[in-house]
């Protein structure tokens, strides 16, 4: 038996002491989490490679990419100016009112409950980017064991209880909890969880997104819940490179057997370029073997999505497998007319996996039409020669609309860690485009700002003092300054 | 017959080009508003005050205060720098990938819904701080007049129109609505609809939220549901000064008829000074002449509250008016133990006007009890000795935790607008808590971010171009710069 109000004011509690805790200490505690993670990687990697089926190389890659995210939030943290610290001075000769002292700085939110996701047992799962944002603005976390990988879980949920001891913080910092979806939602539930964050379909980010609004006090949700990440080609540009293109977007399709939430499922090709594009491409899908998938429930779910597609006359499959498999996901392509896909809005839905289906569309004006019928979307991508794009201001104005992050060259796969990486998009490729799951801007996802007036300056937070110790940046009376 | 598809088509094109104008474009769009509104005030204060039974002193210095937001926020988008542009360059060397250029800044969020605040004719109203910090965020406004005050509302509407065409903005950057409960859901529920900002009442604030929540793409609701305001008084603090402070609370609980969302409804006093405190404070509101509240409905919802409560046997009433009053709020003050305050969540529920319930404690613990009991607030007021609140840091935390500013001097109504301030509590005293309806923090409420990757320098934003053009503060490569 779980219990939930045990885990929760023991959160509670910590949380009370570790909101006011400083940023050194803080960013000591995650360094501590980094390092617990690097001397076990021997460990690790074998073990989240055998629970999700990925090779050890991506393991190891992600590995990497976990700690360097976790050392990104201890600098930030360390170096103070997230908090957004905002000081208007009293003016006692105002008239008709004096003008009192006004200070203003984002603090923690409170214990956040985080659903981690399967197909990153390292990065997006219990000490991924989620986890660690949260703990870097000063709030507890109540984690969610993914039930894909629950030894890697427990592992690396034992490595943070660890650092949080070394740290001297208190215990309620963590809590590492196994279960099902009944677990999942007493946790979102719970009235003292002031914050989710999830990653996975969305199905499961939806429900807890409603389920969330349904509490008596409703809580923020940041639901990571997928998309196409459609590609648009225009026609000089693809008809410049097909070879080099095809093979770009075959392996972003194709990498991790697809599962990746920047995975391009949808890309748009001139009709003028339509045969020898989807030659190029079969080509290139056709060398890439069939790789497993994290688990069979999801190569299940893979296969039926296409089963579901296979039903629908307006799409010609130009590659598919004859045969399903238990947990290997064979690549898929399927081509459909603009005007047949621009009925249906199936054809836009996410099929998680290495599945993506090509649009010949016939002009401008049809590509047009497509971008107004997108949903959100994490990533579009377009590629076009700069006089193409000139040509197509209209356009871009559209698909920045649909998206958190547009890009011009390259494919969407590979999400940088860095501050000006926007992981989030409009509804329903996130809960909160607001919001970005990836970066340092995901630490505010776990803050509110609160305004201190007239507090007497020994009380003040250090980073709203009048001497500014922190030596943050901070709007000072209008000002920028440090 | 309202034509909802035609209002929002309307104005998501007037989006499309808006949200590209420059800042310097808007900054005189939105002084052109301000100018329009100062060259009406003799007949605007006049019409205002007929219809809020507000006097013209007070309407003259709402007034005021509606064009110096209005200026802030014009100075605010001139600047620039609250795009919060941020710049990872690339590095085309990094191994084992190649680092792209990304680029990133806040992008308005699309039209908005705009519901007025009854209390505030000019500053929480049609030309208040939810449309303006809208338009100066680059998004639309769809504005449902307040049915309190109809006739100013169309006045300003047809102001921001005026200075809409003397701008060469397209006309369907703004729309004035007029109709009832029905036609406010027909807004909210409008799939073109990106953003809802609302004040008043909870059970409206939360019908909106609900609604919104309920569409097929959710949006962000930030409705300001008031609050009671609590304001704690400690020993020392209240025994130093027992008749200045019961005149401040006393003037600060009946301004305008006790209609502000930061009227202090609950005041905590220790048992050692209640009597002398509240023969001090009867003794102000005795000499305080009833005031006309805003309209008969508001009026009668004052009395059908105090009706309700005076039913409840804890309550002992120090001061209330034998007769009720088709229009005027007799302010009217009640007394309750701890213990029992603590018994009962009607306690604390908001009574729109001029009451106030004291609450009677008798010591630190009960006060601590007393302040985990209560819901989020707008403010929360402390008056204490420094000794006095040095031993208070507990307390102190949990009070944090309650609201989104934090007083401690002076009173809660009188809400600076400026860069500090925080207008904005937990649930519920508002619908999201990482919000400020007040203040410059506000325009943030109507931007999401977008990434731009590998974009091709001339097609950049000129808050994202490599020279910095808008010679705004950015973070580039993780360093704050100008």
């Amino acid at each position: 038996m779980i219990n939930y109000d045990d885990i929760f004011n023991t959160a509670q509690d910590a949380f009370l002491h570790f909101k006011k805790t400083s940023g050194k200490i803080k960013a000591n505690f995650l360094r501590q989490i980094a390092s617990n993670i690097e001397a076990e990687k021997d460990k690790l990697i074998p073990l989240a490679s055998d629970e999700s089926n990925l090779p050890e190389g991506r393991i190891t890659g992600e590995l990497g990419r976990t700690v360097g995210q976790i050392k990104l939030f201890a600098q930030i943290v360390e170096e103070g100016s997230w908090l957004e610290a905002v000081i208007d001075h009293a003016d006692p000769e105002r008239t008709p009112a004096p003008k009192p002292d006004l200070r203003r700085f984002l603090t923690a939110i409170g214990p956040v409950v985080v659903f981690g996701a399967s197909n990153f047992p390292l990065a997006f799962s219990t000490a991924g980017g989620d986890t660690i944002s949260a703990l870097a603005a000063g709030c507890p976390v109540i984690y969610k064991g993914h039930p894909a990988h629950p030894k890697t879980s427990l592992l690396v949920g034992s490595l943070i209880s660890k650092a949080v001891q070394e740290s001297g913080l208190p215990s309620g910092l963590f809590t590492h909890i196994e279960g099902g979806i009944d677990v999942g939602q007493e946790l979102v539930k719970h009235p003292i969880a002031k914050a989710i964050a999830f990653t996975g379909s969305f199905k499961g980010g939806k429900a807890i997104f409603d389920l969330a609004n349904q509490r008596t006090e409703p809580i923020p949700v940041y639901a990571e819940m997928g998309s196409v990440n459609p590609i648009i080609t225009l026609e000089n540009k693809l008809g410049s490179d097909i070879e080099g293109l095809a093979k770009s977007f075959a392996s972003s399709l194709t990498l991790g057997a697809g599962q990746f939430c920047t995975n391009p499922g949808l890309i748009m090709v001139p009709q003028v370029h339509e045969k020898t594009f989807s030659d190029a491409v079969k080509k290139e899908i056709q060398e890439i073997a069939a790789a497993p998938m994290l688990h069979e429930g999801i190569a299940k779910a893979y296969y039926e999505s296409l089963d579901k597609l296979k039903s629908k006359e307006e799409l010609e499959w130009l590659h598919v497998s004859a045969t399903t498999d238990l947990i290997k996901a064979h690549p898929a392509l399927a081509k459909i007319k603009a005007i047949d896909w621009l009925r249906d809005d199936l054809f836009q839905e996410e099929v998680f996996g290495s599945f993506a289906i090509m649009v010949v569309y016939e002009g401008a004006e049809e590509l047009l039409s497509i971008a107004q019928k997108l949903h959100g979307q994490l990533t579009i991508t377009i590629w076009g020669e700069d006089s193409e794009l000139e040509q197509s201001a209209e356009l871009i104005t559209i698909l920045e609309e649909k998206c958190g992050r547009i890009l011009f060259k390259g494919v969407p796969t590979g999400v940088e860690v860095g501050f000006a990486m926007q992981h989030g998009g409009p509804f329903p490729s996130t809960s909160d485009s607001r919001s970005t799951s990836v970066g340092a801007y995901a630490i505010k996802r776990f803050a509110r700002p609160i305004a201190f007036q007239d507090m007497p300056e020994k009380f003040l937070p250090d980073a709203l003092k009048e001497s500014n110790p922190l030596e943050i940046w901070r709007t000072v009376d209008g000002e920028f300054k440090k």
